[in-house]
Parts: structure tokens; sequence; C-alpha cells
């Protein structure tokens, strides 16, 4: 039987080329993006998501752990007053005196992580591909990006599944304008994918990743992609 | 502000002697019991949660993860046609040929840690209690009950909360009759507790945790505990 993956896919740039990489590796029937709803502001992510899938004409499943999250104050959910900072991770990193920045939902990545090796163990996967890299780590902005935090959590989910599964992390070294440059080479639509925290009509240019994902781009040259 | 922690709670022996000890360290306002569906194939074991609750005169959280195993064929769930296995772990490792056995839900308890993570993060909690013992781990048979599955779960929860949040595992290198010992010190009303897999009127004294049950309070000169 042939390996299979599970890549968790929210529609953003990391993660659609962390999806192209999984099926350059594994073929397109060995594997299965995973959309994950937890109460973010938005929906477009998801939708972009799906789209993404249209365009490679691969099926995804779908889970909702919105109630998870039902009582963090984190300002990119959707019950929450917070408002999302307009200005760059390092300087929301002086507000916070080293903290989390106010987007970090609390282990978010963890419970992603956790949730798709359940299914992925009944879907009988051998892999999970994680798009987390360097940038996002950086400073502690968001701990459960650290490369810490994936070898331990590779390592759970080893152990925790008799040996069955692992996690990897492919741009866990990387920083994003260098995910963006792998992605040019696997053909990623990039104009598919969605980055922007507001869920306006177009990305408003201001938050963390807006600003992450033009200087990303920026950095392969390219300065017109449209979100 | 107290430390607060928040405890993974069934409602079976194992976990009722978790929250027990959880109280007399944190005291009763600073514990929050977490009790989550996942689909097993009784109710019996939330009912004993919440008589154990009133018991202790504490409020739990709830929370239901059942969507998530909709596709495992673990023998536990409510939806699985597999029989569950009516002899030893032991015995039923010779079966599985040092697999997990059929009644190992796929990560659950790596599930139930990542949630209890995003869950305590939110509550301001700095612990999560885990009452998992060496007899689970044993041979494989539940892998996510292991040491070393504790050790990189609690490393990467540590790491991936921004080093807020520590998982405890006090029963890791015990097995259960120690456990029913510690428990007869604190006064767990282990009358209360449910331990059989399967869902009858009373426990069926032949499925695995039937006879782990009566062996470890067997061991501390108890055999009248009605479940």
């Amino acid at each position: 039987m042939a390996d299979k993956a599970m890549v968790l896919f929210s529609g953003g740039v990391d993660s659609t080329t962390c999806l192209a990489l999984a099926l350059e590796r594994y073929g397109k029937g060995n594997v299965i993006p995973l959309s994950i709803l937890y109460g973010q502001k938005h929906e477009k992510e998801l939708e972009a998501a799906k789209q993404i899938l249209d365009f490679y004409q691969i099926k995804g499943m779908e889970l909702d752990l919105t109630t998870i999250f039902a009582n963090s104050n984190c300002s990119l959910l959707a019950h929450s007053n917070e408002k999302i900072p307009q200005t760059t991770y390092s300087e929301q990193l002086k507000q916070t005196n080293g903290a989390p920045v106010s987007t970090y939902v609390p282990f978010r990545n963890g419970l992603f992580l956790a949730s798709a090796a359940s299914l992925a163990i009944g879907e009988g996967c051998s892999s999970i591909y994680y798009g987390a890299h360097h940038d996002d780590a950086a400073g502690n902005a968001y701990p459960d990006c650290s490369e810490g935090f994936y070898t331990s959590m590779n390592q759970a989910i080893y152990e925790g599944s008799g040996k069955a599964l692992k996690v990897e992390a492919p741009f866990i070294g990387w920083n994003k304008a260098h995910i963006v440059k792998e992605g040019l080479r696997l053909g990623v639509p990039y104009h598919l994918t969605w980055s922007c925290y507001e869920g306006g009509e177009k990305p408003c240019g201001v938050c963390g990743t807006c600003i992450d994902r033009n200087n990303a781009f920026l950095a392969n040259g390219i300065s017109t992609l449209s979100s």
C-alpha cells in the first residue's frame, strides 16, 4: 500500500505550498488536505482552501473545533472584541513584552496536529504535513510554530500512535520568502490563496500577516499579488 | 493569583484519583475538571463523572469531540461493529502482535491533552492533571499512556504555550493498585466511579478494564466494589 499523508491546510501561502510539496512527493491519490474551522473572524481562508482544492482537483476533509476556543480572548476569533493589531510582529512583541501576540490562538497548532493525528491514523496515513516556519516563531510571537514545539509534538505523535505516524514540517527552519521561492518552483496558485487576518473584500495590507506576505513576494521579485 | 489546574476527568478510577489529588494540592476553587465525549459506546462514564462532581461539590467543563473519531474502527466507539475483547490486555497483545489493542482510540489522550491545553490557557491554568499509569502503557496496549508519550507531549504543551502550561502525570510510573492505595488515603468515592467498557446495568467483569480494576482493589484487600 502506498504511503499516505494528511496536510494541515488553511488556504494560506504556507500551507498551500506545503500541500503542493506533499502532492509532489506522495502523488494526488495519497494526500488528504485537512481544513479546520476554529472560529476565525472570517471564512475567506476556507473559501480560498476550496478554490485551491478545485485547482488541484482533490478532495479535503473539514473539522469544526470552534467550541474549544469559545472562552479565548484571542483577537483573531469572531467572538472577541479585541482589534487585530495593524503592525509588524516585531512591533507587537515590544507591546507584549515577549509574550505571544494577541492573534495567538491558545495552543492552536498543537490542537490541530493532535486532531490531524487522530484522523490520520483512521485514514491510514503515515505522515502529517505542517507548514510552520521560522518567521512565525520568531521572538515567541507564535510559540506553537517554534522548532522546539514541533520537535516534541512530532515525538509525542510518534510515541502516542504506537510509532505509526510522523509529523513533517519541511519549512520549519525557513523564512516565508524561502517558502514562496519553493512554491514558485512547484507552480502553487498563489492568486487563489488568502493571508489577511481581516475578512474584507481585499487584503487590508497592514496586519502582521499581510505585511509578511507582501515582503515574502517582494523578496522573490513579485509585488502585484492580489491578497 | 492562585495557581489553577485543569484535570482530564472521565469518572473512572484513575482520573477520579487524579482529581482528588489535584483538589488536595490546589484547593476546590482552583481545579477545573474537564470531561470529554468522544463517541464511547455508553455514557455511564459521564454519568459517573457527574455524580463524583456532585460529591465534591464542584463544577466541570464538557467537550464533545465525537466527530473526530467518526471514521475510526476502534471497538470502544458506538458506531463500531467490533466487539470489545473479553480478556486481559496481555492476552490481547498476543493477538495484535504488539500493535495497540482494539480499544485504543487513535491518539485519544494526545487529542484530549491538546484540547485541555487550549481550554486551560483560556481559563488561566498553569497545569493539566492527567491520570495515565504504567499498566495501561505496558506492551504498547495504549501507546498514548506511555512515559515516552507523556514526556514529549508535556514538552510540546510547554513550548507551544509559550512556557505557560505544564502537564502533570502523577501516576505515570505507578500501577493501578498503587493508584487505588493513594485514592483510599484521599477518600476517593470509588463506589461512584465506573470502569467497565460495556454499558450494562452492572460491570461485565470480563473486559480488560474490569479485570484491571478488580485486581487493583484486590491488591488493596478490597473485593466487593460494585463497578
